[in-house]
Parts: structure tokens; C-alpha cells; sequence
């Protein structure tokens, strides 16, 4: 069957609800890759899709089949993890360290960050000297030393980007199956064989709801079980920023904070201890709770990070001078009461305006940018309190606007949400 | 609203099932005939109305936009017909020279022909000297003089021709909406208000059953009286070729004979009377069987299609002599029996194959080939007797293994079905 059939033969099928068969899905993916298969054909079947839904088998073989598109790494008994995208999520910055200190190694490759969502690349990069552009030989051999490698994901799983970029033009991102099999495309790709997948819900994610939320880490993790991965997920609240600091060289130092042993908030220290602990019990660790406890209160942790660091061009001494921008603004609390929720969807496009993120790829970032929340969920604060730090020189007064808009004050108590909502 | 917006809107409504608003598909049609709107964000918008369905008040809109796409013609007071296609199809050039013999001025714009499907075009310019390149005053000034003139259609609703070609290669060809909306914006956009729909169902037609034919019909009837035209619709047979020959000149012969009151087949002479009654009573006048008999047999009819001929360059001599090939192959009939079905889409495709039509739009045409078949369902047939009569130097062998597939005898009676099923 040509490629063009293939794709007529698709359509054809999935506009009146019919299941596509293995082989029709993966011909579809590679003659779109390849260029047989016009961009106006996919985005009809897309959309066929989007509408009619994929039984799992055709969602598990789009998944395959993308996977197989570009380059594929391989890290047997390798850990990662898999964040569907939050604000101040530095939760790699954090519990990856830990789980290498344990002795689990860690291979991961990353991306950069687009809108709201930052990247762990990004804020890597934040550090003086510090490089991800790591070749597939040194990463394998600083695995093999040091136990934790991150670098920038080169051209992982090319179909699937094609298809994103065709899926947003095209009004067909918001699908559970075209979702899940475009994340696990490229988590099968980058090689890792014990991943956790960290699945966001709440304003400030693409996943609203709790129930979307289940949904979609429900098939993650069954796509990549089905693929050989040890896979597991945990669903985790993102209605308020995760600890306080959004922003690339600010996430850094709170993460050096962390694992330092001095955390900054309870939120982000409850978080990276239970990934971390998570991704210990894929690895089969026992009492994984308390192993990382030691690897914190050891400075096992910190020291590994340092490491890691250092391995890859950074300076450990600038971990204490990060480019933090020197123009800051202090928020002030237009009135007494208690904080209802510190949004974390304006947080992060207040950062984003202050240069903390891009708007397209390709953007330059200002590292040092950022927002510092200094309030959460249940706190009281007095009228003209500080609530928040804006760090940077573009956008100033919007970012404050944005940030005041962000905070939601009453003046009857609010409780405080628990940040793990649920774990599969 | 930019078009880009109003496209990715289009398609969020849609795509939940949701109504699109008039000035949303002004918009999406404007922006996609312009460029602005992208071929495959177009597609996914055609697909999601090809799973969702539309309202009539969204074919409607989508009608008329197509319409004013490009050039608009007005030829108040005139008939037109419009066939959805067959083989052997001649009704146009029986039909209309009566009409106007009775006085309703006629003005055709029309196309060629593409597939099984012959295009009246192509049957005129058959006759020698025949010219349907006529611009537009020459055109009015026939409709005024002689009251009967066709010329090939222009630019016709490109914004149709555009979005036609992208169902053609994305699957969304075979929606009600979509192909009524398509058909109509056409023939208003050739500017005559009267206008008879002529809506083919069975084996050799592009809608397979009855029923389908009378939801188009009903539909093409609305949205024409809609848009200010008076229509009405006949659903008729398409199992078998319309008379008996298939081929342009071969059309044309036949045709002649007709209008010289000599009909080869009972089919056509009922059909051609029918439609030509019909149009006569779009424009209200009386007795219109008695009118379109008394054109025949008075020589009015004929008298009014060699008019015509010749103004526009014909020669009315010539239609005694017309082109037809003088390669001619008898297929004789490999048992005896009684005929069930000549069918009408193996006998097309045995015409297209000798020349008759195209496969692709600009191929050359061979005139003179075609089928002539020889007998019809329920006619009684000896082993070997010659059944058709096939035209033409190209592929004479597949072309006679075509029309004996589409030869079917049975041992028991078979009944002949009516030409026209229904009227609306």
C-alpha cells in the first residue's frame, strides 16, 4: 500500500468510527514524516481522530510508530521523569540529584520552555558555564561516573513534533490519546526504562480537572508499559506555583536551597521527596521514604548536584552568585486577609512578560528574570504586606499587574490544598 | 476577526458539534479562496462538517459565500438545467433546443467532462466548428436573438473549485451538505433563475440509491429557492447509460435524431420530454407536454438546435457527418437470455477508456469514440448477437471486457425500471 492510500484508507475509516489498523497507522506516520503524506491529508485525519477517538491499540501503535521516527537512545535501568508542564516546576532540579545520590542512575533528556511552562534546560543553562549540549558518548560515560546526566533532547521523535505543530494549527491539541501518545513518543525515544510521569491539574496546567488528570496518567502509563517501560504517575495540584521562585536562575537557587537542607516551602520539599521516592521504587529500592531523607540530610544530594554541575561545564562556586536579576520590585498586598490562591497561570505570565520565558521558540530569555512568591494558599497577609519579588527589567509595571491580579484574598479562612492529589 | 481566527474558531465550534455562524464562513471561505486560510487548517474544518453535519442556515451561508467567490453572471427570465452526472447523459442538448423552440430562453454555462461523467461541452465542440468560448455579450445577444446559448463556464466559484479539490484528496467528498452547497453555488453564480435539478441514483451515478437522491434533491431545491432561483427537481435512473450511445459525437448523432422526431430509445425521448415539461412549467407556462410535443413534431426543436449550432460556429451540415470513428467492433453477446442490466458504470469506463472522456482534467479527447450499447434491460438476446458497438482506437480490447462485465443475462424475465423515479 502507497503512502497515499494509506492516509485515503485512514480517513476513510476513522470518519465513520473505524478502528485503523497497526500497519495503516504507522505507513500514515511515515509517509507524513517523509513528506508523501500532504500536510492537508494528516490535519483531516487529525481531526477524524479528534472527533471519533482511538481505540488504545491504534493509540499504542501512533505512539510506536512516532517513537521510531527520528533518533532513539537506549539507558537501560536509567530513571527520568516526565512533567506535563507547571510553573516554578523545578522538581527535576531537585529530586533527580537525590535519586542519583541513592544510587538510582539518571539519564535524561530535556526541553526547552515554551509560554507559561518553563524547561529544565533553561534554568540548567542559568548556571555560568553550564552546558546541555552533551554527545550521546559523554552522556553515556558521565551516567556512567556521576550517575545524572541532562542534556537537550536533539531530534527526538520527528513525526510527533510535525504532528504537534500541524495539531495546533488545527484546533486538534486538546485529544487524550493524541496527547498521551505525543509525550510518550518522545519519553520511549530519550531511552530511560523506569520513568515517572508528574501529571499537573489545575489553572495554572494544561489538564483542568482531576478527572482529565487520571485520565491521561492512566494511559501514559499503561503506553509505556506496553513499550517496556516501568512506568508510574503521580497527579499533582497546579492551581498556585510550585514553591516560590518562577523563574530560571531563581528556580536554581531554590533548588540549592532544597537540597541544601534548608527548603524554602513545604510544597516543593513534600514534592521532590515523593518523586524522588517514587522513582527509587521503580528502581526496586527499598524504603525509598528514608533513603532520601539520607541522601538530603547526608549532603549526598547536594554534593551530587554539584557534581553534576561541574561535569557539565558549570561552576559550582557561581551556584551562590546566580545571575539573578538586580532590579526587584517588591508586590504589595492591596488589602488585609486571607490568600484564597497566588494563581499560578498569571504568576507564570507575569515571568513570562519579565523575560523568564518565550512566546516562540526561538526567543531570547533574561535568566535572571523572574517572580518571587512570597504568600501562598492560606496565609494571612496584612494590607501593603509584601506578597511577591518581580525580578527584571522588561514588562515591570504588566508583571506587577499580573501578579496582583493573580492573588485572591477573603476574609474568611482557606485552607491550603494538598500538592499530591493522587499517584498511580 | 482576522481569517486566521475565524478559521481556528470555525473549527473549535464545529468540532464539538456546535452551529457556525454566517459571518464566521464568509470569513473561513473569503480567507481560504484569498490564501489566508491554509489547506490543512481548511481540511480539518471540512472534516469536522463532515462527521458533525451542518444546519441548513450553515449550508446556506457556505452556498452563497462560494457563490460570490469570483465571477457572477445574471440572465433574469432564463432556464438551466443542471444533471449530477451519468453516462450517456444528453438531456442538455435534447431538452434545451425544445425549450427555447417554446419560447423560455435558455442560457447554459457548463463544464467538461471528468471520470465517467460526460460534459456537455465536450459533446458540442464535437460537431465541427462548434465554439463554446463565448463572452458575455455575445452570449446575451444570442440569448436574445435565438433564445438558446451555452458557453463554457469560467471562473465559476473558485472558492468551490479550491475547496472541491482539497475533498477530493482529504476524503470528504460524500457529505450532503457539502455537496449541495457545492452544486448550488455554481448555478448561481451562472445567473439563470429557473432552473431544474436533474439528480441521478443507481450503479452508474455518484448517489448509489433513492433515498440519497432525495435528500440532495430536496436540498439543492431549498438552497436554490433560497437564494432567490425558481427549482425543481427530478430523481432519475442511472443503473443503465441514458439511451444508447456514449460518446461525444456518438451523443450528439443521437440527440439529433431525436429532435428530428426519429428517437432511438425510449428512454431518452421520455426523459428529454419530461425535463424540458418541467422547465417550461418553472416559468409557468401552460400545457407544457402539449408545448414540447408540438416543438418536435413541428420541426421547431430542430430547427432551433441547428440555429444555435451555427451561431456559435457549428456547422449544421456537419451533423449528418459528424466525426465518429470509423473503427468500429461489434461485442457480441456470449449467451442467450434475457438482458437484467447493461450497466452504466462499466459501460462509462469502457467509453472512457476508448477516448470518450478524461481521467485527469486536460487529458485529449478522441471525439469520436464511445459505446453505442444495443440492447436494455429486459430485451430478449441470442448467444452471439451484437449487443454494443464500441468506437474508437484506444483500448478497444479492455473496453469490450468492460462492457461485457457490465452485461447481465438472466434465464428469467427481467422488467425494465422507470427512468424517472420521482419529481419534486
Amino acid at each position: 500500500m502507497s503512502f497515499e492510500s494509506a492516509v485515503l484508507d485512514a480517513i476513510e475509516t476513522k470518519k465513520r468510527g473505524g478502528t485503523l489498523p497497526e500497519s495503516v497507522i504507522r505507513q500514515v506516520v511515515e509517509g507524513y514524516a517523509g513528506g508523501s503524506v500532504h500536510d492537508y491529508q494528516m490535519s483531516a485525519l487529525l481531526m477524524a481522530i479528534f472527533i471519533q477517538g482511538m481505540e488504545y491499540e491504534e493509540t499504542l501503535a501512533l505512539t510506536g510508530a512516532m517513537a521510531e521516527s527520528g533518533a532513539r537512545y537506549s539507558f537501560p535501568g536509567c530513571v527520568d521523569k516526565h512533567s506535563t508542564g507547571g510553573v516554578g516546576d523545578k522538581i527535576s532540579l531537585t529530586s533527580l540529584p537525590i535519586v542519583a545520590a541513592c544510587g538510582a542512575p539518571v539519564a535524561k533528556l530535556s526541553g526547552r520552555g515554551l509560554g507559561t511552562t518553563g524547561g529544565t534546560i533553561d534554568k540548567l543553562e542559568s548556571i555560568p558555564g553550564f552546558s546541555s549540549a552533551l554527545p550521546e558518548t559523554r552522556m553515556r560515560k558521565q551516567v556512567e561516573e556521576i550517575g545524572l546526566a541532562i542534556a537537550e533532547a536533539g531530534d527526538l521523535a520527528p513525526a510527533d513534533k510535525a504532528i504537534y505543530a500541524l495539531r495546533d494549527a488545527t484546533g486538534t491539541v486538546d485529544s487524550l490519546s493524541l496527547i498521551g501518545s505525543s509525550i510518550v513518543s518522545k519519553k520511549v525515544a530519550t531511552g530511560a526504562d523506569h520513568l515517572l510521569y508528574d501529571v499537573k491539574s489545575g489553572s495554572g496546567a494544561f489538564v483542568k480537572t482531576p478527572e482529565e488528570a487520571r485520565a491521561l496518567a492512566g494511559l501514559l502509563v499503561r503506553l509505556s508499559r506496553s513499550l517496556g517501560i516501568e512506568a508510574s504517575a503521580l497527579i499533582t495540584s497546579m492551581d498556585e506555583p510550585l514553591g516560590k521562585a518562577v523563574g530560571n536562575a531563581l528556580e536554581v537557587r531554590e533548588s540549592v536551597r532544597l537540597l541544601s537542607g534548608d527548603p524554602s516551602s513545604s510544597d516543593l520539599s513534600e514534592m521532590s521527596r515523593s518523586v524522588a521516592a517514587r522513582l527509587l521504587a521503580l528502581k526496586g529500592v527499598p524504603t525509598p521514604e528514608d533513603a532520601v531523607e539520607r541522601a538530603i540530610s547526608t549532603g549526598a544530594a547536594y554534593d551530587k548536584f554539584t557534581s553534576f554541575v561541574a561535569a557539565q561545564g558549570g561552576d559550582p562556586d557561581a551556584l551562590y552568585s546566580l545571575p539573578i536579576s538586580k532590579q526587584v520590585h517588591e508586590v504589595l498586598s492591596p488589602r488585609a486577609g486571607r490568600v484564597v490562591c497566588f494563581g499560578a497561570l498569571n504568576v507564570g505570565r507575569a515571568a513570562l512578560l519579565l523575560g523568564a520565558g518565550r512566546t516562540r521558540k526561538g526567543d531570547e530569555i533574561d535568566p535572571g528574570a523572574g517572580v518571587e512568591v512570597l504568600v501562598k494558599a492560606g496565609d494571612e497577609v496584612e494590607e501593603s504586606q509584601p506578597v511577591a519579588r518581580i525580578y527584571g527589567e522588561r514588562n515591570v509595571k504588566r508583571a506587577e499587574e499580573l501578579a496582583l491580579e493573580a492573588l485572591e484574598i477573603s476574609d474568611t479562612a482557606a485552607g491550603r490544598a494538598p500538592v499530591i492529589l493522587e499517584s498511580l
